[in-house]
């Protein structure tokens, strides 16, 4: 028999392992269970994100739908609008309409990849845990089988050997018994021979010796018999003892960890690459909008008021191109068509001269500080214009807290009160501007006018001097009159019209040494303009 | 009277001016319009897109939100689940619903952006446009003023110079008619002074040749007088034609281009503005996508099935935890507790021995094989499970066709024929894999078992030797057994359980110098989780 302990301790490490194995199991499903739940809820959640993805895709496809028809039909009935994509801002506004269905596509492509590549991936993960799971339990039950069967075994081995371990102590002690008896026989027959030589009852005696001793014989082989098997099935269970413990040790170690591994099988690559699809449209998502605003941002870069200026007075070309200059007009039969400065009109023209000279010196300085102050006042309205205040990123910090979103019109540089402020002080710049530029626009006019006539004079009198002189040195022309208005120095007003080749042609009834072909076609140019405006004039003074 | 060409002439250049003026205005006015609708229109846009933006981002809140609950309530009722978020595929999972908030988050922000600050400003703009529209048309009034002022004067000094070049002919005309009755009148007298000397009509005659002579003068007075007037009046014609078509130059090449300007101020600038607080917070947002990717994807990179199954053995402590070895259970009295190799049965052991020793060689080579073959299966399954089939860029190019998005599920890699295809292939070599692995498995049993009893038999044996020879050098121990499961060389399999420390507690029991604390750590750490499992084990034993 095992004793009580033994068995107790025997009984409990099987029932541990026998346990362990059941949770292990049980263990191993959850865990399959909890992969399953995962997937599915990935399943419905992109599930649910494409559709979300569809809805917004289709709600910025009809936004972008309903301005595009809105421009069509407006470039259709008015035609002025047709050219209007030329200007920057226009432009700008396009290429909103652009980036947003450009972002209606994305999204719906992120739709698509959702419903029919993330979710099938998800769904194929999901069969697998589930085939997986189960040949793993496979498995497990083999091994589990392969501990049970050693356990047994064990246990069974360690019976023989308590058994024949039995038999061999009984053996012994059998054993023992006999060789008390032949010992106590011994000792009698000592004492007998003392007193007893050549007695009758000595057959007698020796048979009962012989018998005493043939059972000790039987019971020493019974002994050696019994205490072999011992030795045997000692040798037994102690092998079976190592065999086991390398098989439970083996299982704990290795075996375990191979089942999960066969149950993991390819489960974190699917599931990996399933999220690298995701991350995948959703970075290509990012690259396409990326492209997009930097398209964007390059056609605001390029907002220009300059060139949209030409632009329009291009389109209008008619409407802002320069007239005709008012011709001299000589009543019939008059020939003299230039300032006549012979006396006695010289001294007074002389006198009107200076009076010129010195009016449009004084007149001069007087509205250079009025252009200063214009300019000024345009560099601070330039400043105030282009303020950066446009950063929002600090709507987008996430760090801090993730509930509160930073409201992006309190506090900031788009607070009502700092708008307001901004604003009133903006408009009070400007009417201050425009005032001024009044002042300037009166100066500079009364100036070119007083400028011209003095320039005239300047050089009829030249002329007159000359030709009172009567000498034969060539004519000392008076200096080519300096155009009265420099171009300011800001660059916004420092343009020139078509070109500049308004200037030239303006120049050219005036002066000696001109490109004769840039002359043939500014005049053909200007007389076609002409000739259409005249029709133009005409047809609007009919009743 | 101005001749009738002329008086066309100078007209047809007025009207002209006059109806570019009007002109000019129109132009102005439309453009102006044009703006105002533009900015109408994309007032209009971004509040519809704020909408969009809003709802999609509470279709995402709501998305995540609900997939988090999910998760809160399953983690309160399911106690395995608390820890659930240690393992690298549930991290993905909440990367994934943390994106998704972002995401929300982020277009809320943007929807915030659009309402208070990009459609704020539009509206601002808008009032520019009109209030400056305005000014700049005061601007243009004044200078066309100017304009019609000096046609008017031109017109006026033009007109008086005609006039006075008719009175200026007159009265040469009539002091040519004097001089011819002056020289009639000399000739007659000239005829009488050579036929009549000393005549008493001479009185008569003087008086009316003196006549004569005070006519002529009167006539050249009166010539001298509206020659010099018509002279002034021409003077003055040309004075003002130049200074008329100078101020005119001016309003054509610098004068309307400053309105305009006007017209334009700040325009630009503050759609400029507009635009790029719209694109800052497009930007933004992509940043913070960006960023939210960023993570998700290190958590992608961070999928490891090796150290989730260590976090699940972790966490299910209890159940993976070896159990104590089975003990050598002697039976009562008996001290031997070792394989006795003594006669009569160290020859049957020896024999046993060298059987066992042919047998494993025999075993370990069939297995290699095995292993061979089952290795080579798991690298064309691993070379299956992470094939880089994730890239989903081509879905995203827009370059060519603009209206078609292609359909990432058809021609691709992820097709149903190819997933088809793809699957069973795998799906077959997995069945040969689990095949081979139960083989390997038993194999492997066998082997340890057979080497375990193979090792101690060896000892036995050597020691056995050792004590027959009787001699006194120090004992030659057998070779420490070889560990007959070489760790595969596939680094998924060559892990070790609690890092492990469990092999070092296995080999505790059974050999020499080991660190005192570390066993002593070891052995509470084995002996609490022994217990635990007892307890446990126990309380399952009871009815």
């Amino acid at each position: 028999h095992l004793s009580h302990t033994n068995f107790t301790k025997y009984s409990l490490t099987k029932l541990l392992i026998r346990n362990q194995l059941v949770e292990q199991f049980k263990c191993l499903e959850q865990q399959s269970e909890s992969r399953i739940q995962l997937l599915q809820d990935l399943q419905d959640f992109f599930r649910r994100k494409a559709e979300i993805q569809l809805e917004y895709s289709r709600s910025l496809e009809k936004l972008a739908e309903r301005f595009s028809n809105k421009i069509r039909s407006s470039r259709e009935h008015h035609q002025f609008k047709k050219d209007q994509h030329l200007l920057s801002s226009v432009n700008c506004w396009y290429l909103v309409l652009n980036q947003t269905r450009r972002e209606s596509r994305d999204h719906a492509t992120l739709n698509d990849i959702y419903t029919n590549n993330v979710i099938v991936r998800l769904a194929q993960i999901s069969e697998d845990v589930i085939r997986l799971f189960k040949k793993s339990k496979d498995i497990g039950i083999q091994m589990h089988e392969e501990l049970v069967k050693v356990t047994n075994e064990l246990y069974t081995v360690m019976k023989t050997y308590h058994m024949y371990h039995t038999e061999s102590i009984s053996a012994e002690s059998k054993l023992k018994d006999a060789e008390k008896q032949e010992e106590k026989q011994f000792s009698k027959s000592a004492d007998l021979n003392v007193h007893l030589l050549r007695h009758e009852d000595r057959p007698q005696r020796r048979s009962s010796v012989r018998k005493i001793e043939k059972m000790k014989e039987k019971r020493q082989a019974k002994y050696s018999e019994n205490k072999l098997k011992c030795t045997k099935a000692r040798n037994d269970y102690l092998l079976n003892l190592a065999a086991t413990n390398a098989v439970v040790a083996k299982y704990y170690i290795h075996d375990v960890s191979d089942m999960i591994d066969c149950c993991d099988l390819g489960y974190h690559a699917s599931l990996a690459r399933t999220f690298r699809t995701y991350l995948s449209a959703e970075y290509n998502l990012e690259t396409s909008r990326h492209e997009g605003l930097d398209i964007m941002e390059n056609a605001v870069d390029n907002l220009d008021s300059r060139s949209d200026k030409h632009k329009i007075m291009d389109m209008h070309n008619q409407v802002f191109c320069p007239p005709m200059r008012f011709e001299y007009l000589p009543h019939m039969g008059d020939e003299v068509c230039q300032v006549s400065a012979q006396q006695p009109v010289q001294t007074e023209l002389l006198m009107r001269y200076h009076q010129l000279q010195s009016r449009l010196a004084t007149l001069k300085i007087e509205n250079e500080e009025v252009r200063k102050t214009l300019d000024a006042t345009m560099q601070t309205m330039q400043d105030m214009l282009t303020v950066e205040d446009f950063d929002v990123s600090d709507a987008f910090q996430h760090s801090r807290s993730t509930e509160s979103i930073k409201s992006v019109a309190s506090e900031t540089y788009m607070s009502k009160l700092n708008v307001a402020k901004r604003r009133a002080n903006q408009q009070e710049t400007e009417v201050f501007y425009f005032t001024k530029f009044k002042e300037f626009l009166n100066g500079s006019n009364l100036i070119i006018k007083l400028q011209a006539k003095h320039d005239l004079l300047k050089q009829t009198l030249g002329e007159g001097e000359r030709a009172e002189c009567g000498t034969t040195r060539p004519p000392t022309l008076p200096p080519k009159p300096q155009k009265m208005r420099k171009p300011r120095p800001r660059s916004i007003y420092n343009h020139k019209l078509f070109n500049g080749n308004m200037e030239t042609f303006i120049k050219v009834p005036t002066h000696e040494s001109v490109n004769m072909d840039s002359i043939v076609f500014m005049v053909n140019h200007f007389l076609v303009t002409l000739l259409v405006s005249v029709i133009h004039a005409l047809l609007s003074l009919l009743p």
